[in-house]
């Protein structure tokens, strides 16, 4: 392992550069991790390529990344239950844990909350991080850090089935087949649902949900998707999409909307809201979440491995960035992987 | 009582005739209601100034009302638990109970739902009308036909609270105070609310809220209503107000739309949907809700004899139908009275 | 087929009596069903052998069973959506749809179900049965009928799920290795459970656990379980293992009772009760769990082949009650199956 | 104002016993209250007439207390959103906030929670307390102190309501009629429960209950409780009343444990709760209660007022402990005041 801590900053002029810094020393309630293992979320590219994504903007350089797994490196004096040695995950949002709304259990919506990797907060494309130790989860024997930087990612499709009433036995429509398409797809039967029916213009994409277990998958463009599901996922982000939600479910049904939709308004179809009575649900990442995300990776249900479809060595990170940026459809999920 | 079945006919040149027709019989699960009260609906005001509603259109002749009460005149021979005499209101969306929404507890969104009039199935503002004996609920001693009339618009609110979340203590926005904002605000109370806000551009409507309980009124156009509350309740039926919802909902709280926006399309601000994960519910009439009507306007938490702006007996139910589609902000609810 | 209707009748004197009774005709809203799996239930066992269960006894000779499947061979006047040569299973519990209950959601506690095979009704061990139409559940492409006669025992654990809060990614003790037990077991991973311990007296039921999926497997008679489990699952009926549930959940718990214990009175440690906030659940039959029974069995998520232990031809079903009686811990299901 | 801090504290022989200390300084995090009320628990008396309570033990002497209000005196220099001069209660239990319980939502199941006047721990009749600033809540303006003082025991109910389902328009039955019954049968209509049938052995206790609006009081050696309520709440923490509750739950409804019956083991129906469905839960205080327990005191949904029987200054602290010790039946809440 290194002695040194190199970090790659992402600039506004999208170069990430490599500089050596000092080892962290663990605060009183915090460890020290060394990292072995990070993807490469849609946020990061984003900052990468447009240097912005909603109202974040990049303006000094910081270390993105906060899909990862490492090791237990050094631990606060008062930490308890997490050791030198461990192998951990990172839940990367860092909630106050006393105002009203932690108190309630949705600690991610926190006024106060740090999340590695927002502008201005240091991410986790470095070798060594501090980070509040109880944000540690360790991951179960025999899983591997790979899958453990596939957590973050997980979880927050996790969140999106909080989010869908009793699902159990219940037909699913996800609306886009990315990345966050197919976990969605995958923690849906996870957790208990029946058929699974993808919808995406590309149909490479689809061909992907296919071999991953969706029962079904449709080109948008062809589709008459009326009532055809109990809950729809739009996973996209494209007000496109959104505008099907409420003509897809049916009535008494729910719409989860994981996607964050470009232009920030939506036209939505009210008549069919109301008649059918829906459910829809927003989300922002996730709580309470890790929990079934490792269990549901490390257990295969959700085929972790299948959906890594590229790694790079940690010292290749601005090459990972630079691939992912470029080849969309190619991609699934980017993996940098420390040695 | 009459022994002849007077029934006022609403066509579609807005004339509202009387007929007379048999006192029915009623099938083995029926009973007969000889009905003493009638409120009149927004929707029947609708059918009678314009000849539609959404997409409904009147074409035959037909009999209009469903908030109503009235005495028990004579039951089927299956029915049980029912006595002639027996003083009732009656629940007027009739489902089939047996379809998988029904049996999930969600029987107001059933396809094959009948509800009394809907134009093409004649309503209650006759002297006879005959009910399936299972959506009968009885009067509690000393409550009046007036305020069992009352319990079907209450359950639309009733049933707008089990889209709430945890409601008690929690502040919420009530945009709209017409006849259903207010019995909405009365209900959010009544439910084990906190703070109650009502918005509407007309001061008159507000200042009804405000001597009915509200603790605050706000008028629209002035307002800085930005997470002002914990839940919102649209019941103006707006465009521009529901587009202010996600707007006026604080994080992790909840949105519901009683009212049903003209023009069946709306813009959301989906930025503020998603970054305080918001739940939006549509409304659909009421399911499992008239326990709860009936308890609350018996004991007098909703005060159901305020909102009663005007009484019309029942041979002038063509003045009733005119005053109040002439004088939509001085009448919260007109009430016609059999005698 | 055979074109008479052969009957299995149960006697008080533990006898089953083959007769041949004509082919039912449909009520109006009913069909027939031409069954071809049925499983043996404990029920079943429990009057065959005991000649009562709980309050209910054994008086005139009637057909037992309701764990079945079949083809549909006629139908009423008034079905849709079902037709001859339909393959389906039967939820046999027929409640009224029109009660209060029912209209909840909870229909499997209407007080006026009528259920098959409870004594004094006829069940299903017979060639022909006439159900109402509404009850039937067609079976996907492809599933087998000796997995249909299993989705009645399933769906009893899948209503169990609905018990137990949030359980994706908790850890769930199982008390009790028989059949419910391991279907519980199993239908707790379907639904997005994390580690599943199953705990017995019986080694050879653990073994089974061990190898259709359990995490870990416990002697009673030897374990500390304070503590260990978020969701306690009691399968065995037993008054000793009751006794335990609310040592073995972690505060914030869920118990959930699905054997009924004999002796009907427990001792329970309401000071653990308190102090962890247990919320403890019994459990009658089922409501809405149908389509994840199906769908669970259909793609393997519950391997229910590996649950049949024992098949016999329709014939055969005397033998069939006695090898079940006589061999409680070698059979898990046993399966009848018509020809 | 008191400028030394008068405390009294408990010892093991039952003394109260007066001393000076110093006024504590405020931790960064933490505000210190001028103390103006204390209500005096069940929990207190315990302690005062037994020395012990469940299995805590007075061992060395301690300030008992934790029904307060008061003014803040200082604040922490992190401390945001509380003032000096504000009037405010305080929530006693302080939880750790970042266990997998806090985060959950139940903080109150926190294993690390810390709470006032738990033996070993001082509580708050004193002048001067030093807390977290999380845990205070302000006084909505025209709510006096003592009223502030009753929102612990209140939130206690509010919690309990939590835990019985949909409880809109629902009939409940409170076993017990002391200070905690009261509380809960008024929380039950504030929370918009309907009929409220109150049981106790007492008739003055009854008749206070009847007073303060219950729809109905029963005797409990005379009745016949068999399926009369939808939702039980036991209050009297006796294992007889607890022994009754399954048989008064009818089917699907709740049974809530709010009162801690002495002996730990009670002997429950089981068939009873099995044949009905009937969800029990056990309540430990509260979380997230405050805001309604607030709410509902400074309307007047919860009459605080008229539960107040008995009142004493602060310095007669001993006088109010040993008056309330010994008249059970005429006390509902005994208040110390400041000056």
């Amino acid at each position: 392992m290194e002695k040194i801590n190199r970090c790659y900053y992402l600039d506004k002029e999208h170069n990430l550069t490599l500089l050596e810094k000092p080892i962290p020393a663990p605060a009183a309630d915090e460890a020290v991790i060394r990292i072995m293992a990070n993807g490469i979320c849609g946020s990061d590219v984003h900052f990468y390529k447009d240097g912005r994504l909603g109202n974040f903007l990049v303006q000094e350089p910081y270390i993105p990344g906060h899909e990862c797994s490492g090791m237990v490196y050094s631990v606060g004096k008062a930490v308890t239950g997490i050791q030198v040695g461990d192998r951990v995950t990172i839940e990367p949002g860092i909630p106050c844990g006393r105002c009203g709304t932690c108190k309630s259990g949705r600690y991610n919506l926190c006024p106060h909350v740090v999340f590695l990797s927002e502008p201005g907060i240091n991410g986790t494309f470095c070798d060594y991080v501090a980070v509040r130790a109880d944000m540690l989860y360790p991951l179960p024997e025999g899983m591997s850090f790979e899958l453990g930087a596939l957590v973050e990612p997980t979880a927050v499709a996790v969140h999106g089935m909080s989010m869908a009433g009793n699902l159990r036995g219940k037909t699913a429509a996800i609306f886009g087949a990315g990345p966050i398409g197919l976990i969605t797809m995958l923690a849906f039967k996870a957790a208990g649902g029946g058929r699974a029916v993808c919808i995406d213009i590309n149909e490479t994409r689809l061909n992907r949900a296919k071999s991953l277990g969706a029962d079904d998958i449709v080109v948008n463009r062809d589709a008459d998707l009326r009532n055809c599901c109990d809950i729809a996922f739009e996973t996209a982000g494209s007000p496109l999409t959104t505008a099907l939600l409420f003509t897809a479910v049916r009535p008494g049904g729910y719409a989860v909307q994981i996607g964050w939709p470009a232009g920030n308004v939506v036209n939505m179809n009210i008549a069919d809201f109301m008649e059918k009575e829906i459910t829809y649900s927003g989300l922002n990442r996730y709580a309470n979440a890790y929990p079934a995300a490792i269990a549901w990776l490390a257990d295969g249900r959700i085929p972790g491995g299948e959906l890594i479809t590229n790694r790079f060595p940690f010292i290749q990170t601005p090459e990972a960035f630079a691939f992912t940026a470029e080849n969309p459809d190619r991609v699934v999920k980017t993996m940098v992987l420390e040695e």
